[in-house]
């Protein structure tokens, strides 16, 4: 199955540094420019490395982790520990500054090594009908 | 920067078949289980990796190829050639029959490595008030 997928390694782009109610996202010197005009939008995606998990990943899982909740596919849930321990979060930019990005509800550990900034689309990236189990969206 | 990431190599899950309208995702055959209970969401988010692009990633690219637009920051576009060629897709999921998750408006082309399956999540994938320039939502 993997045949075509010769090559998949990730290099860090940046890492989380995490405040009290924000987060900072530093990312390589060298990559500065590439954030370029990300300040025009509101909010972005970040994908990042969810370094922390560790051993083989489950099948099933219980949704964050209660107990009084039946197991569920991993595929189902938003369990860090998942096959590629890949995070993705929409945030809000509240600040680009050269190479930081400051942004709000990033939930991430200080450290985290990040994969990827993309700019959130209105229309491309929501849904306006979506529909999801009680199980996940009583938060 | 890398230091805290000792080894991000990611495995393909799952490679994308693609149709006429709808492309179907092949998950595969030892992962079957960890899709459990994803039919109970309308829209799942789909992580890729664009096997395709070749070659040094541009610090700015152009607005969806386009020639009269501005160059921008390469992590203020979608575009697939960016330090690492993850994708990101919010799609329908029109079925599930084992393995297979038949899906619509998947733009990743046939053979595709599939890296990740999530759950869309309303609320917490979708942002009520956000903003983007008008260079990225004229579509």
């Amino acid at each position: 199955m993997a045949s075509e997928s010769s090559d998949m390694t990730l290099k860090a782009i940046g890492v989380v540094r995490r405040g009290e109610t924000t987060s900072d996202i530093v990312i390589n010197h060298d990559l500065t420019e590439a954030l370029d005009n990300l300040e025009e939008f509101s909010h972005i995606i970040v994908l990042y490395w969810m370094h922390q998990v560790a051993g083989q990943p489950p099948t099933k899982v219980r949704p964050r982790g209660r107990r009084e909740l039946p197991e569920v596919g991993v595929f189902a849930s938003r369990s860090p520990n998942r096959p590629n321990p890949v995070g993705k979060a929409t945030v809000r930019l509240l600040q680009r500054q050269g190479n930081i990005l400051k942004v709000e509800g990033l939930d991430a550990i200080d450290g985290t090594p990040v994969i990827d900034i993309k700019p959130y689309i209105p229309g491309y990236d929501s849904v306006t009908d979506a529909k999801a189990p009680s199980w996940i969206t009583n938060r």
